[in-house]
């Protein structure tokens, strides 16, 4: 197959608090290679703590414009499935973005310049009955195969333009001092903030939980094995780690801890 | 590539209790990858827990249907590698099922109008010897990557009609009242029994290990979090769930755990 | 699609020390289909230890050479990211493998007749600005996805002979005794050794940890439930494994332990 060929092929990626050992994820798969059986279809995790939203919401907006245009990508932690919360589908800068209407998909809205959301009607996507307690399988799935089987959005209901949104934790900057917070502890266990590159400088000091972690440094190994380390994440925001070790285990934090950046006294 | 031509890519599902830290894994895909290069090879799950062939059984349950006809399932949860356990080969209402012939396949077989299953003799299979401790790598995946390139299942082996069943729990019905047991705890805690929607009714009182939980509710949202409630679950069958937590947690129950379901008092 | 067209599909596959719950893994996924969105992309694993090297390197040894040549192979386990290390690309006996040069690709290179390898320069292969905290995305997924599209190895950098191995155990016969160790325990428990199955015979004595384990046996299924046994793994090297059971927790025993194999008193 030539690349060309191949890059016509839609492509799915899947979001979830499932686990897989339930067989909640393949039962999603199944129905999607039922109704797009060219699709590719690509796990993003299946490992997000039961109902965390926010985390579910850190985690897409690490790769959610970094797949090209075209790319229709699932999100299903919903600890409301049943209830009255909406179903939505959107078209955000190029991409599709299937999920509970729960905040999930704050940032993706508030960070992009094309925004287009509908309410999906269950009985536009759905090929038999939907359970009452599993979406993921009944709506959503089925929903992005026919996305990226080429039905258009405006197809799967009708259009909406009040998204339940996060209130995520805003960080702010007075006389030169940046106040933020930890929004997210990874795997390393590093520290990651809201707190933006783009204000932060080299001759600046962080604290963090009234600690002092001291200057902003480039990587994890511009430190000794254990001592707490600033620094520039992936994600282009305030980190604090430690290296060869976990910031949040070593300094007893997780997120919500508070972030203060200074200039060098 | 045209969704018409993409859909006749063969497609295979790999179900394991490997974990996927060994490698194991990765093996089998790289033994299918080299047979069968045009072959879609999906993860069902890794995370079974070691020698589980219930679990196994009820995940695969999950999906192995909603796959298009055509697909082959694989399923190795083995503890019995190495001994006169048979390897099988199965067609089941359309699907491909390659397993250890240990019961894991039990409810596939069970459910289904249409089933012929072969002992895979792994001289017509393998591609190199045959590890006596790694027949996921050495048997099934090359038995799987045979059928997803068109070999006859016939062609594999011998045809035989006494595959081991899994004796399951089986819920009875007498004067109204229903007796059934907990089959599966899944990663959210829902006590999953072997109770058929088909027998309920909105107007019957549940009560699991002798507690009370009451009426059949419609979804997880329909009670205050922290209170179990009765539904009818994803699977078709009766569920005790607890909002925003864990029923087997709070109940301090597991598979095996009893249930009766009895007209309102 | 035929299999010979789809076999001309470039395969990458990625194993890491990420988890896939921070998104990190998606990242490097979009990457990929961003720039080789014909590649079929297959984990191998994320669930390595976090910076654990030498669990990477077994995990990699069990399947690199299994796939079909033209395969590319990611390894990202990182510790030293950002530092001076450098990133590596290499061609080894018919397939690239793309890692950081901390000795995570040692057995590929020493166990191979034809090798090849150049250090990455990253402004060959980025696609915007490299954080000094995540190659996978920035370095290793983008040189990856040129390989699979067929750039040219050495288009990627310069020619390097003197990667960093690691310094890994190695066996000793003498007097028709063998002395190794324990090298990796696997999800099952196995305690899997560096002594080659060609040094054994089956009137040999195995002794772990100064515990004698008796003769050499066949498959898992060759004793009691419960009872260590000494068996030829599926890697070909010696292994301790306790039917139905854990050899690691039943004997106290891990990585480093000391294997002697003799000829029977």
């Amino acid at each position: 197959m030539t690349s060309a060929h191949a890059g016509t092929q839609p492509r799915i990626t899947l979001l979830t608090d499932f686990g897989t050992a339930d067989g909640y994820v393949a039962a999603m798969r199944g129905v999607i290679a039922s109704i797009a059986p060219g699709a590719i279809v690509e796990d993003a995790s299946h490992a997000i703590t039961p109902g965390d939203v926010h985390g579910a919401a850190w985690c897409l907006s690490m790769y959610w414009k970094l797949y090209p245009a075209g790319t229709t990508h699932i999100v299903v932690v919903d600890p409301g499935v049943g209830s009255e919360r909406r179903a939505i589908a959107s078209h955000v800068d190029g991409r599709f973005l299937v999920a509970p209407d729960n905040g999930v998909l704050t940032s993706t809205f508030t960070s992009a310049s094309d925004v287009r959301i509908v309410e999906i009607e269950a009985e536009r996507v759905m090929t038999g009955r939907v359970s009452p307690t599993f979406h993921g399988r009944d709506i959503f799935a089925p929903a992005a195969a026919r996305l990226a089987t080429g039905t258009p959005i405006d197809a799967l209901g009708t259009v909406i333009d009040d998204p339940v949104l996060l209130e995520l934790a805003t960080p702010v900057r007075e006389e030169g001092v940046v106040r933020g917070s930890v929004v997210h502890v990874d795997r390393f266990g590093n520290l990651i903030t809201n707190v933006p590159a783009a204000w932060l400088d080299s001759d600046m000091e962080t604290e963090v939980a009234g600690r002092r972690v001291g200057l902003l440094q480039r990587t994890y190994a511009d430190t000794e094995p254990g001592r707490p380390i600033a620094l520039i994440g992936s994600a282009d925001v305030l980190e604090i780690a430690v290296r060869d070790g976990s910031a949040a285990v070593a300094l007893g934090l997780r997120a919500g801890a508070s972030v203060v950046v200074r200039p060098r006294a």
